[in-house]
C-alpha cells in the first residue's frame, strides 16, 4: 500500500483553535504530518473544504489511493451526494468522527456517510484517524 | 496501563463458526490471544455472557482495570441496564461492533452500549478490537 | 426425525393456574405429556426459563434437535438475543403464541421471535403446539 | 362439524405457478383436494375470488359453516370491510399465510385479517392450511 | 326538490340484526322506508353494497338526484376511489356513521369519506339519516 | 322534554359578523331565536365564553338540562377539562361544528369534545344546531 | 411488438369531462384512438374498470401482451392487490400519472403501482401515455 | 399487614456511593433497615438483582407477601416479562423512582412497570420507600 | 414548617360524587380537614379552579408557603402555562394524580405537570395526598 | 398611527424579577414606559394576563388600535383561541418572544401564534418589542 | 422551439462506467449527442456538476431555453436551494430519473425537484431523457 | 460598532423582480444602500451566494465584524454546516426571513440557521433588515 487520502469537511479547517476540548488541540495540519511520521504509508494526502461538490470531486478522483479516511464533518448528515460518491468508489474507506456523535444533538445521529463507508470510528478523539490509517495497513 | 477487560455479548460465543464472512474467521480466544500477543498491556482479561446481568456485574466489578473494551452484541440495541453501568464506571471504555451496524436492520440502527462509552469502533471487523485496545493505550 | 425441543420463555411457568380462560387450562407438564402421548416424534424434551441467556444457550445447543418450537413470551417483544440466536440455528424452528396478539396491548404486536423463525402459530391457545409438533414432522 | 369453508383472495389463483419456491408447488384445487382427502370434515368448499365484495359476501354467507379458513392474500393488509365481516361472523376462522409476512415488506406487516380472526398460521407454507383444518376439528 | 340518493357501504346490509344495540334495531329496509314517510322529498332511493366499485358507479351516476346521503362504512376509512368520485359529483352529499367512529378503534378515525362531503352526522344512531335528510331539505 | 342547553366556545361570539361565507350570516341570537322558534322544547338557554373554565362550570351545572349541544370552537382540539366535564355530565349531549373540520387545517382535525359527546354534526353550517336540537326530542 | 395494453382504474373514465384543465380534454376513447393512430403497435387494447378486482384479473391475463401501460387512478395509493400483480406480471409495464401527484394532497404521495411497475412518467398530462408507448417500443 | 417485599433492579446496590446527589446518600442496607425500623410491619424483605429473570422469579414467589414496593431501576423502561410478573401477582404492589424520570432521558420517560403496578412514587428520592411502605398500610 | 397549599385542577371540585370508585369517596373538603387533622403542619390551605389563570396565579402567589400539593387534573396534561409557573416556585412542590394515568387514555400519559415538580405520587387514591404532605415534612 | 396594543400572556406579570439574565432586567411597565417614550405612536397601551378568555377578549376589542404586539408566553405553544382570535382580527400585528425558543425545550418550538401574526421576532430580548413597535410605524 | 438545456447533478459524471446494469451504458456525452441526433430542437446544452450553487445558477441562467430537463441525482431529495430555483423559472421544465426511486432506499423517495417540475419520468432508463425532449416539444 | 455583514443566500439574488408581493420589491443592492443610509454603523458589507461553501467561508472570515446579519434562504432549512460555522463564530449575529416561513411549507418550518444565531426575526418583509442592524446597534 503506498498513499492513502485524508478528507475533511466543513469547518475542520478550524480544529485546534474551536473548542480544543471537545475537537482536540492538534491543528489538520499537525494530524497530517503526525499521520506521515507513523511511515505506515508512502504518503498521506489531505484535501480540506467546506463545499460538498470539492469532496464529491476529490472522492471521484481518489481511485488510485490504497484507502481513503473521510471525517466529512456536518455534511456526515445530510449529504446524499457524498454516500453516493463514496458507494462509487471501490478502495477502502473508512469514516471518522472525532466525537461520540451518538451523545450529542439528535441532528448528528444519522451518519449517511459512515453508512457509505466500511466503517466508522466515533468519538476517540484525533486518535481515531491513526487507527483508520492502521485498519488500512494491516489485517488483525 | 496493566489490565484491559474484553467483554462479549450474547452470541458472541459462536465467533469463527457462524457466518465467517461477516463476523471473521476468528474466535473468541484466537482475538483475545492476539490481542494479549501485542504486549500492549500486562494483561487483556476476557468474559463473554449471554446474560445481561452477568454483564451488568462485570461492568461494575471492572472498576479497577485500566480500560474496557466492550461488544454487547444485540444488547447494543437494547439494554438500558448495561447502559446505566457503563456511565458509572469511571475508566476508559470503547465499543466495538464487528459489523457495520448502519448497513442493516433498523434494530440495529440504535446504538445504547455506544453511546454510553467514550467512543465506537464499527465496521473494522475484528480488527477493531486491536484498535480499540490501541487508542486505551496511546494518544497520538 | 427423532427429538424436539420445546422452549418456554418468562412466566409461561404459570400456565394453567393463571387465567386459565386466557392462556388455557393446561399446564406445562401436561402440555409436554400430551405432545409425548402423539407418538409424533421419539421425545418432545422441554426447558422454561424466565431468564433470556438460558433461552439463548438453550436454543445455541439445539443443534442436535430435528426441531424447535418457542413460546418466548413477553420475551418475544424485545429479545433481539434470542431472535439473534434463532437465525444462527439451522433447525427447522416455529413460534408459538397462546392467545392472538394481535388483540392484545401494542407493545405484543411486535414479534421478533416469530419474524426470526420458519413461521408463528397465533391465538390457536395450546392447541397451537400441537399443530407446531406436526408441521415439523409432515408435509403436506 | 360437517363442513368448512376455504377462502382465498387476490392473486392466490395463480398458487402453484407463481414463484413457487416462495408460495409452494402446490395449486389451490390441489390444496383442496388434499384437505377433502383428510377426512376430517365432511366437505372443504373453497371460493378464490380477487374481489374484496365477493370475499366480504361469502363471509356473510358462510354462518352454517363449521368453521372458516381465510388466506386474504394481499387483502389481509388492507381490507377493514373484510375484518368488519370476519368479525360479524359467530364461527370459528383462522387466517391462514403462505409466507412468513413477517420478513417480507412493511406494507405486509400490518394484519387487520389474522386480528379479527380466532389466530393465525403464518409461514408454515401451504401445510397451514391442514393445520388450520385440524384446529377447527380438535382440541389439545 | 325531489329525490335523493342513499348509499350504504359494505356490511351494512346486516343492520337490525347484527349488534343492534350499537347499530340500532332498524333494517335498511325499514330506515328507507321511514325516511320516505317523511315526505320531504318525492322518492329516497337506495342502493347496498359490500363492493367499492359498485358505489364508485352509484355515485357517478347519482348527477340528476338532488343530493346524497352515503354510509360507506369500513370503506369510509380507506377508499380513495369513493372520496375521489364524490368530489366530483356536484349535488349536495352527506356523510353519516350511525356510531361516534371517535370513540372506536383508531382506524376508524380517519373519514375519508366525510372529508369528501360537504358535511357528517356522526353516532346518532340511525336518527342521522333523517337529520341528513331533513338538511338536504332546508336551511335554518 | 323541556330545557336544552346550548354552549358556544371561543371566537364564536363574532358569528354572523366574520367571515360569513364559512361561518354563516346568522349571529348567536338569531341561532337560538330560531331553535326557540322551533317550538321542539319549552326552551332553548344559551352562553357563550371564551374561557374554558366557564365553559366546564356550565357543563358541570346542565345536569337539570334534558339535552346539552356545543360547539366548543377551537376548545375542541385542545381541551381535556372541557372532555372530562362532558363525560361527567350524564344527559344526552351533542357537538355541532359549522364548518367541516376535517377538510381544514391539521389542529382542527382531532375533535376532543366530539369525542366524548354522544355524537357530532359537522359540517352543515348553523343548520347543525336545529339538526342536533331534534335529534335530542326525536326518535327516528 | 404488436400489443400494448392500457388500464385505466377508477374515476378515470370522467376523462375529458372532470376537470379538463387539471386532466386534459381528451377522453379515454380519444386518447386510446390517439395512441393507436401512432401505429407505434399493432393494436393497443383498452380497459377502464372502477373495480379493483377487474382490474387485478385484466392483469392476471396481460401476459401475451407485449407491454402494459397503467394509471391505476385512486388505486395507485391504496390497491396492495393491484401491486401483487403487477409483480408476477412478466412482461414490460408502466405506471401514467396524468397529474404531478407529488404537487397534491399527501396521500397522493405513495405510489404503490409506480413502485411495482418498471418505471413511471408523472406529471406530463395525457401526453405520458404517448411516452410510456414510445418507451415500451424503443430503446434509446 | 406482616411483611413487605422490597425488589431493587439493576445497578441500585450501588446505591448510596453512585452520583449520591441524585440517587441519595443511603445505602440499599440503609434504607431497608430504616424501613424495618418504622415498624409498620413485620418485616421489610429485600432482594436486589441485576437480573431479569431474578427479579420475575421474585415477583412470582411473593404471593405470600402483604405487599410489594419495586424499584426496577433500567429493567423499568424495558421489562415487558416483569410486568407480565406484577399483573400476575395479585398483592398490592407500588413502584417508585428515586429520580423524577420525566426530567431525564427519553428512554427513561416509559415506565412499564409502573403501568403494571397500583400506583408510582416519582421523584421523592429514597423517602419514596417509606411512603410506599406507609400506602401498604394504611388508608386515608 | 407551618404552611401548605394544595391546589386542585378542573373537575376534581366532583370528588366523592363523580364515579367514586375511580376517584374515591371522600371529597375535597374532606380530603383536606383529613389533611389539616394529621397535625403535619400549621395549616393546610385549599383552593380549587376549573380556571387555569386561577391556578397559575394561586402558583405565583404561593411562595410564602412551605410547600406545594397540586393535583391539576386535565391540564395536567395539557398547560405549559401552569408548568413554568411552577418552574418559577422555588418552593418545594409536588404533583399527585388520584389514579394511575399511565393505564388510562393516551392523552393522559403526558404530564407535563409532574415533570415541573420535584416529583409525583401517581395511582395511589387520596391517600397521595398524605404522602405528599409527609414528604414535604420529613426525611427519611 | 396613533395607538398600539401590547398583550403579555402567563408569567410575563413576573419579568425584571424571575431568571433576569434569560428574561431581561426590565419590568413590563418599564417595557411599556420605555415604548412610549420613544414617541412613534400617541399611545401604547398594555394588558396583561395569565388567562387565555382574556387575552381573547382583547384581541377581539382591539380592532380600533393600530397595530397589536403579543408575547403570548406559553399560550403561544397551546391555544388554537388566540391563534383565531388574531386570524380574525384585521389590523397588523406581530409576535415577540424574548429568548429564542428554538434553543429551548421541544414543546417550545410550536408557536401557533407567531403564524397567526404578519411575524415574529425571537430572541432578541425586550430589545424585540422596540422593534415591533418601529416595524409597525415605517416601511423600510 | 429551439433550445432545451439539460442539467446532471453530483456523480451523474459517472454515466456508463459505473453499476451500467443500473444506470445504463451510455455515456452523458452520448446521451446528448442522441438528443441532439433527433433533431426535435435546435440545439441540446448540457451541463453536469456535482455543485449545487452551479446548478441553482445554471437554472437562473435557463430562462431564454424553452425547456428544461434536469436530473439532480443526489440533491433530488435533500436540495431546496435548486427546488426554490426551479419554480422561479417560467419554463417548462421535467425530471428525469434513471432508476425507479421508489424500488430503492427510503431517502431516495422523496422527490423535492420533481414536485418542483412539471411532472418528471421514473425509472425508463436513459430513454427517459428522450421522452422528455419529445414531451417539450409535442402535445399529445 | 463599526461593521457589518449582510449574508444573503441562494435564489435571494433574484429579489426585486421574483414575487415582489411576497418577497418586496426592493433589490438586493437598494437593501444594501438603504442599511448604509441609515448611518447606524459605519459600513455594511454584503454578500450573496448560492454556494453553501462560500456562505461558510464568509461566516468564518466574519470575525472582524460587529455583527452579522443572514437570510440564508433554502439553506436555512438543510444546511448543518452553516449552522456550526455561526456556532463558532463569536460575534453577534441574527437570521432574517422576509416572509414567515411558518406559514408555507412544512420543509420550511425548520430554522437551523435562526436556531444558531441569537434570534429571528420572521415575516416583517425587507423592514426585517432595517430591525436586525438596529438590534445590533442599541439595547433598549
Amino acid at each position: 500500500m503506498s498513499k492513502v487520502l485524508l478528507i475533511h469537511g466543513p469547518n475542520l479547517n478550524l480544529l485546534g483553535t474551536r473548542e480544543p476540548d471537545k475537537y482536540g488541540q492538534l491543528t489538520s495540519d499537525e494530524i497530517v504530518e503526525g499521520l506521515n511520521k507513523l511511515n505506515l504509508v508512502n504518503k498521506v494526502d489531505y484535501c480540506q473544504s467546506n463545499s460538498e461538490p470539492d469532496i464529491v470531486n476529490a472522492i471521484q478522483n481518489a481511485g488510485a489511493y490504497s484507502g481513503l479516511i473521510i471525517n466529512a464533518g456536518a455534511f456526515s448528515h445530510t449529504s446524499v451526494a457524498i454516500a453516493d460518491a463514496l458507494r462509487a468508489l471501490k478502495i477502502p474507506k473508512l469514516a471518522v468522527h472525532i466525537t461520540n456523535i451518538y451523545q450529542r444533538e439528535n441532528f448528528r445521529h444519522s451518519d449517511l456517510v459512515g453508512e457509505a463507508c466500511d466503517g466508522a470510528i466515533v468519538g476517540l478523539g484525533t486518535d481515531g484517524y491513526k487507527l483508520a490509517l492502521e485498519h488500512l495497513c494491516d489485517t488483525f
